[in-house]
C-alpha cells in the first residue's frame, strides 16, 4: 500500500483519518495513518493548544495533521451577535418550532449559546497560528484553498497543505494557489461535498493536476476494497472521516443519540442539504434533516449564518440520546459502520482486504 | 482482466456495453466484450426483429444480449391515447411554452406522433418474446426484476437474466426472483438511477447476493483505471453506457445536437431528475433540463405518462442540431468522451490501462 505521500509524511499507509477526537487521531497515526485532528469544534485558542500538546505528547513521536474551514474568500465577519441580528424571524421561529415538535429538551441552563465559531475565518485562522507552534506534518482545509498567505505561512514552518476539491477546476485553482495536496471528495462523502462521484473524480483531478500533485481519494472509503478501488483511479491515498465516529477511542458524544445514529444507519440514510452550515453537506438523514425539506420551510441561510441559526438547535439534538433528532455529518460508508471497534482494529482489516484485494486483482489475470 | 462472468458468456473481456445501436453492440462484442442492444426504442416488433437478425448475422458469431425496460408490478396500460387523456393540461402547455422559447422547431407533418411505447409493459414483453426468438445469451432489465414468468420464459431459452439494482435490497429482492445477475447501478451512472455512489453500492451489493451472484459495476466507468477500480470493489466486470454514444459506430442521430452535446459535457454536467421518464434518471444538463426546475415548472407525473408527455418534445429536440435543448440521459463519466473515436480503440485503451493499472497496484507493495 505504499505511495508516494508515505515518504512525504513518513507514515507506513495512505490512510488519512479526519477526526474531531484527538484520541481517535492518535490511535490511527499510532496505528500507522495519519491522524488529522478537526479544529472547527475548538472556539477558544488555548483549547486547541492543550489538545495539541497532548497530540504531540501521545502519538509515540508519528506525525498527525490538522484541519480547518476557511474559505479562500474572507466572508462577512463580526462577532456572533451581529451576525445573529442578519438572520430572518422567519428562520428562528421555525427552529423553535421543529425542535418542540421533534420533542427536542432545552440546554440546561447558560449551556451552548456561543455556538460554533469554527466557521468564522478569523478563528479559523487563529487555529492555523495556534497548530503551527506544535508538530503538525499537514493543514487541510475543508472549504478548498486557504488564503495564499496562510499556504506560505505553513510552508515556511515546514507543513504541506491539503485542501478539499469536488471539481477539477477547483483542484486547478487550489494546486495555483500553492496548495500540496489534493483531496477529491466525492459525492458519496460526509460534509460538504459536490455532486461528482469519486469514481468519475478521483481520476479526473488525477490527470487534471498531472503526478507531481498527490491526490487522496474521499468519499465511500472504509474498506481495504475500496482503498484499492481508490488507488486503482490514480489516487495515492485515502482520506476518511465517518469510520471513525463509532470506534471505541472517540469520546466527544455527550449523548448516545449520535453514536446509534451511526450505528443504525444504512447507505441510503444520508442526504446532502445545506441546513448544517448553508453549503451543501451530506448529513444523515433524520427527523431534523426531513423537517427541513417540508414544504413550510424555510430555504437555508447562507454561511456563516445558517451554522449560527443552529449552533444551539444542534446542542440541543446532539446531547441527547435519541438518534432520530441529530443533526450530523457523515458519508454513505456509514452504512458500514454497525459496530463499535478499536481503531488498531479497523486498520487491521483495511489493510488485510487491500492485500487480499491486490492479490486478487493481479491473479485474475491480464 | 478474466472473471467467472466471462466463462458464463464466453467473452474476452467483463466489459458489458448498453447501447441502442445495434453497429455498436456488435462492434463491442466482436473486440471481445458483451453488446447489449437497449429495446425501448422499438415500438414495432418487427423491427426489432430485423435487428436482431442482422445482429445474429453480424457479430462473427460472438454473443451479445439484449436490454428491455420492464417494471416487475404490471403499471397502468392502455394504448397511449387513453393514457394522453390523463396528463394535465398545465403539463401540455408547460412543454409547449418551453420549446418556443428554447426555440426548438416543430416535426414535420406526421412525425414523431406515437412516443416511445417501449416505457409500456406490453412492448417490453414483446421485446422479450422477440428477443428469444434469436441468439441472445442476456436479457437484461434496465427497472430491476423482470416479472418471474418473464425469468422462467428466459431461462427455459436458455437465456440469463440481469438486472439494475441501486440498493441491496434490491438486488436481493431481484436474486430471490431469480435474476442471474446483477448491476450495481451507482448514482454517477446515466438513465434512471438511485443515490447511492458506486464506490458504497458495489461492494454492498456484492455482500449482500454472495460470491454465487456474479455483480457488474456501473456507473461513471469508462477507463481501465474504472474498471480495475469496480473489480477491486468486488464487482466481476463492468457495465458501461454514455460511453458508446460518442463512438463512429453510432448512427442513431438524426442532428448533430446530442453528439455535439455529449462532446462538449464535462462530468458536472448531467443532472437526476424525474423529466425524462417519471422515475429519476440521471441526464444531460440542457436548457431543456433546466426549464424543469424553475419555480413555474409544473412537477413531472409518474412513469409511463412523463414520457408521454415529453415525447414529441424529444423528437423535436434530438432530431436538431442544437447541443443546448436537447434531452439524452448521460452518466458523469460523459466528462470523458471528448472525441468520436471507433469501438475497437476504445476498448483496446481500456484493456491497456487496465493491465496497467493492475501492474501499478502489485508494484506499490504489499
Amino acid at each position: 500500500m505504499r505511495t508516494d505521500i508515505c515518504e512525504m509524511f513518513g507514515i507506513e499507509y495512505p490512510i488519512f483519518a479526519f477526526t474531531p477526537s484527538e484520541k481517535v487521531a492518535a490511535a490511527v497515526s499510532k496505528a500507522g495513518g495519519l491522524g488529522v485532528l478537526g479544529c472547527v469544534r475548538f472556539n477558544d485558542a488555548e483549547d486547541l493548544d492543550k489538545t495539541l500538546t497532548w497530540l504531540d505528547e501521545n502519538t509515540d513521536g508519528k506525525p498527525y495533521g490538522v484541519d480547518v474551514v476557511m474559505p479562500m474568500k474572507i466572508p462577512t465577519e463580526g462577532k456572533a451577535v451581529d451576525l445573529k441580528a442578519m438572520i430572518p424571524d422567519e428562520h428562528i421561529s421555525f427552529v423553535e418550532r421543529t425542535l418542540q415538535q421533534l420533542g427536542v429538551p432545552p440546554l440546561p441552563e447558560g449551556e451552548g449559546r456561543e455556538g460554533v465559531l469554527g466557521w468564522l475565518h478569523s478563528v479559523a485562522r487563529s487555529h492555523v497560528d495556534v497548530a503551527l507552534a506544535h508538530r503538525p506534518v499537514l493543514i487541510a482545509n475543508a472549504l478548498g484553498s486557504p488564503p495564499v498567505d496562510v499556504i506560505e505561512q505553513a510552508h515556511a514552518a515546514g507543513v504541506k497543505v491539503a485542501a478539499l476539491a469536488g471539481a477539477a477546476k477547483h483542484a486547478l485553482s487550489h494546486v495555483a494557489n500553492g496548495v500540496d495536496i489534493i483531496v477529491a471528495q466525492g459525492y458519496e462523502a460526509g460534509g460538504h461535498t459536490g455532486e461528482i462521484a469519486g469514481m468519475v473524480l478521483t481520476p479526473e483531478i488525477v490527470d487534471a493536476v498531472g503526478p507531481d500533485v498527490p491526490v487522496l481519494a474521499a468519499g465511500g472509503i472504509g474498506s481495504g476494497r475500496q482503498v484499492a478501488a481508490a488507488m486503482a483511479l490514480g489516487a495515492q491515498g485515502a482520506w476518511t472521516g465517518s469510520l471513525w465516529l463509532t470506534v471505541e477511542e472517540y469520546d466527544l458524544s455527550a449523548g448516545t443519540g449520535i453514536r446509534d445514529a451511526l450505528l443504525k444507519a444504512g447507505s441510503g440514510d444520508t442526504v446532502r442539504t445545506r441546513v448544517y452550515t448553508g453549503k451543501p453537506a451530506r448529513l444523515l438523514k433524520t427527523k431534523w434533516t426531513e423537517a427541513w425539506e417540508a414544504e413550510d420551510a424555510p430555504t437555508p441561510l447562507p454561511m456563516p449564518l445558517q451554522n449560527l441559526l443552529v449552533a444551539d438547535a444542534h446542542n440541543r439534538m446532539n446531547g441527547g440520546d435519541n438518534p432520530d433528532t441529530i443533526s450530523m455529518p457523515a458519508g454513505q460508508i456509514v452504512g458500514r459502520t454497525n459496530e463499535v471497534r478499536p481503531v488498531a482494529d479497523v486498520m487491521a482489516d483495511i489493510i488485510r482486504e487491500y492485500e487480499e484485494t491486490v492479490d486478487r486483482l493481479a491473479k485474475s489475470g491480464r
